[in-house]
Order: C-alpha cells, then structure tokens, then sequence
C-alpha cells in the first residue's frame, strides 16, 4: 500500500523540525560522499515546456533513493511529485505531490544554516520579501533559535502587513512590519532577503556586527537582491550546492568578485571540516541554491512521520 | 484532485482495447514525428542499482507530456510509477502505480500489430509462454481478431494448463495446452512467441503460410527465441522502435543477417508509408522492443475513462 500526500496533508508546526533534522542527515552524508545528487535531467516537448527531473538518494545505513519533477508548461496549475523507494529492499516508501513539500525544503535548508552559522542566542530576524519563500524561511529559523521578534519589508505595505500578522499568530512571536528595508533588518541578528528583486535591496552598511544573512532570491549576474559588499565584509561565505552555482545558465553573482573561491561548502562546514561562525562579531552569509535531490530526503522523513 | 490508480483499479476487459486504440494515435503521431520518445535517462546507486525514467509525449491537438520510472535495486517488491500531464494546460492527469501497465502496454502494442499485420480473417493463436507476456498478448490478439481458438505451450505441463484453463474463461474462447512448440504453432494464423528461451523454440517450418508471429521476448545476438529463418521467409518484418533496437548493449539478433535493413517501422506500415502484409500467403513478423513512451498514452487514456 503506497502512501500518497499531498499539500492538504504537509500540516502540523513540528514538519519544519522533521525536514531541517532530515537535511542535517543529508548535508552529513554528503560531506561524507554518500549523497546522491547529479545534475538535474531535462526533457523538451517542442513549443511546451520541459520535464525536469532532480534526482537524489542517501548511502550507507537505511539507503534512500528517489526524485522530483516538476514541469515548465504554461497553465494556471502546477504538480511537482516526490518519490521515495528505500533503496534496501526496493519498496517505494511513498508519494508526495503539490508545492509545499518544495517550500518546506528550501525553508527547512535556509533553517539549517541559520542552525550552524548564525549567533547561538540571535533573538531578532529582519525579513525582506513577504512570499512563500519568507515565510517558511521565518518558519525555519523559528525552529532552531530561540527568537523574540522579527521585522518584515516588502514592497506591498498589505503584503508585509498580512505576513505580520500571520506569522506572529503562526510562530507566537512578534512579527512587526517595517517600513523600509534598512529599518527591518539594523538591529536584526540574523537577515533573511527572500525576494524576486533584481538589484539589491540591503547593502553592508544596513546591517549590525555578527548578522548571518540568508539570500534565497536571484543571484546571477545579470541579478541580485544582496549588495556585493555583504559578501566582501562576510568572514564566511557559505552555500549549499557550489557545483550549482556554478552550473547556472548566467554566472553566479559572486564570479568575479574575489569572493567566490572563498566560499564554502555548507555540509562540510556542519561536519566539521570546513570554518564556521569565528567570533560573536563576525558578519556570516548564506547563498541558498536548493541542493538538488534533497527534496528526497525531506519527503522520506514526512513519509516516515505521516 | 490527481487521480491516483494501482494494479486493482486496472482491471476489466475494455482496457485491452482502449490501450490498443491509443496506441494506434500514438504511432500515428510518430509516423508524423509528433511522438516525443527520447532515450531512457538512468542514474546509478552505486551498489544498489538503477532509477531508470522514459518520458513521452504527442505534440499537436490534445498534448500529452509524462514519463514512466523504474528501479532495478534489489527486494521482492517493485512499483512502477507513470505519471501524465496535458500538456495544454498543465494539468497533472493522474498518476498510476504498479506493474499492469507496463504488461497491459507491451500487450496492447503486440495487439496493435496483429490488428495491421495479420490476415482479417485469422481465427487461431499458437502462443508459445504461458507468464504474464503471454498472457496479456492473447489477450490483445482476441481484442483485435475474431478467434476461435488457441493453443499454448510452455515446458512446464502445469503452467500450460493453468494457462488454457484461466485464458479460456478469461476470453471465452477455446484455449488448450500443447505437447510440443510445434503443435501449438503448426495451424496457427497468428503466432505470439513470449518466452525467455535464449534458443530458438521454432523454426520456419513449424509454421503455416500466411502466419503473422510476434516475437516479444529475448531477441538480440546472445540469445534469441526464433529461429532467424522466420526472419528469412517473412515478406514483412516490423519492429516498434527500430532505434530501440540499434540501442540493445548486445546487438539485434537480425544484425548481420541481411534482414535487418528491410524492416519496417509499424507506425510507418500503421500510416500507409510502408508496406504492409500483400497477400494471403505472407509470412510477417512483428519484433516487439516495447516502444519508450508509450506507456504515458496508455495511462492517459486509462485515466480518461477510469
């Protein structure tokens, strides 16, 4: 009997814990080598769209195997689906179908970093942006510190005002629109900029001594929502997929800036073998691509859970 | 709401046909180069095995987009996902899990070139294989031909009555064992050869003029369940996918016996580009590769009416 969720079924505060513990599982696993993740595999259908698949899996004890698809076709709906087989005796775990398990993997990835490189005891968020993105990202650093208040700009002054009130009622925590940019995220210990902006939103000067700043919007060079001074005052410059920063079809925002080669790997920062979070006045920074094939290993855990 | 089916909801006698006439859209399609049916795509689990996606599609009126993923790990249980969106509007059409797709696919598509190869008026089967593949292109056989009677033969006595026995109910239509291959075949109009046997189980003389046989099981240099005379004396040799067949690791078994470079595309013979069967007296034979793609047709088709 195959499991089967979907959007209506991911519910529940304690998913976002499940997936972020999950990928720390995964970002272990691939510090070690074991993670599957190959680049993802497209199909065309002329005048159409694509099929793109991302493909990922988990060696060693209780081995994962897995993928997601999504399409590009034109319409006003849209299905990814997740599948999981526990690679040990070939049974398909389950199914997983809709948006949500997508957001709560970048939101849960976007948590995982925050958990290895922002301040132990960051008490306040400043949140730019007031989509889908911001808010499992909000969600996600909710989970793994122990947060007072979080300020939110987007451009919309409804938007913001919605996401104030929503995710104050959602997490139990103040959540306070701002009404500019450098007034959500100045006294802000960790800054989540989750936009679609394609010129920067924040630069160095608008942020306090020892931030952790995760940008999950664009960063090519042809666009990017993060000043390119954040990264010349970061001491560290992490991601979670450098083989993908350097697989976008424009070059990554940093290529160029002397930055680039100094960035890190987040696995191996969480395994120890690479430098984190130095001392309480470092500036930390966080480029969040989506790790490919990790969809997977979030969907195995709520299959397990569910 | 995606429709989700599984091995139990794929049942009925209306399938068969239903799958053989979408079947006869989609080669028509590829007869017009509007079947999108590009290369399996695999990704390897060191150790583990394989995740292995065919994707398919038909371009024009009504577009289809979907694929079909396996695995080769190992364990007792194995589960097919297909799944198929229309491609107009983005919509996920459902999903179906199992393995009667599959079977009932590769079924229909020997149904499919009875119903373009062999005589109008061919009233009986020999089958030689009494497993799955034997029994879903009898099956195809009495879906597309008025037939009487059949006649089975596999080396285990108790298989072979099993087989009449469950066919014979199944399709209403006289099915009893043979005691040798050639007794199963020697007045038999149409000739279903779904065993895998790596020696040749007939030969040319075992069968009568006029005969249509389809060979749906091991077929390449190393082993092969026909006797390569067949191939010499058929005045038609079709195939499903003849780049299938130029992609097999080891190579085709008609490779180098001068046979190959006549045979037909049956979607060309299905559009009137190729020539089909000519007179009564024909010897055609029909070599199924189980054409990628095609099982996304089948479960569009399948999710239409279920």
């Amino acid at each position: 009997m195959t499991k089967i969720l979907k959007d209506e079924d991911l519910v529940g505060s304690a998913l976002m814990m499940i997936a972020i513990d999950a990928l720390e599982t995964a970002f272990l696993a691939r510090a070690d080598n074991r993670l599957i993740s190959p680049p993802r595999h497209h199909v065309s259908f002329p005048d159409r769209g694509d099929l793109v698949f991302t493909v990922g899996g988990i060696l060693g004890e209780k081995p994962l195997a897995g993928f997601r698809v999504y399409e590009t076709f034109d319409g006003a709906e849209h299905s990814q689906i997740v599948a999981v087989w526990s690679n040990d005796d070939a049974k398909l775990k389950g199914i997983v179908l809709g948006e949500r398990l997508g957001n709560l993997r970048t939101g849960a990835i976007g948590g995982l970093a925050i958990r290895h490189l922002s301040a132990p005891d960051a008490r306040t968020v400043g949140i730019l942006g007031s989509g889908a993105q911001a808010r499992t990202q909000l969600a996600a650093a909710a989970a793994v510190r122990n947060l007072d208040r979080a300020r939110v700009y987007s451009r919309d002054e409804k938007n913001r005002a919605a996401f104030a009130a929503e995710m104050q009622q959602a997490l139990g925590i103040e959540v306070e629109p701002a009404g500019s940019a450098s007034e959500a995220v100045d006294d802000a210990d960790i800054v989540i900029c989750a936009t679609t902006s394609r010129t920067p939103v924040i630069r160095a000067r608008d942020l306090k001594p020892g931030v952790h700043v995760n940008t999950v919007g664009p960063k090519t060079c042809e666009g990017y929502e993060l000043g390119l001074d954040i990264a010349n005052v970061a001491a560290v410059i992490a991601t979670d997929s450098s083989e993908q920063t350097r697989a976008y079809a424009s070059p990554f925002f940093l290529a160029g800036s002397g930055n680039e080669h100094r960035m890190a790997d987040l696995a191996d920062i969480i395994a120890g073998k690479a430098a984190g979070r130095g001392s309480p006045g470092d500036t930390t920074l966080f480029c969040s691509v989506g790790l490919a094939g990790t969809e997977v290993v979030v969907a195995s855990a709520i299959l397990d859970m569910l």
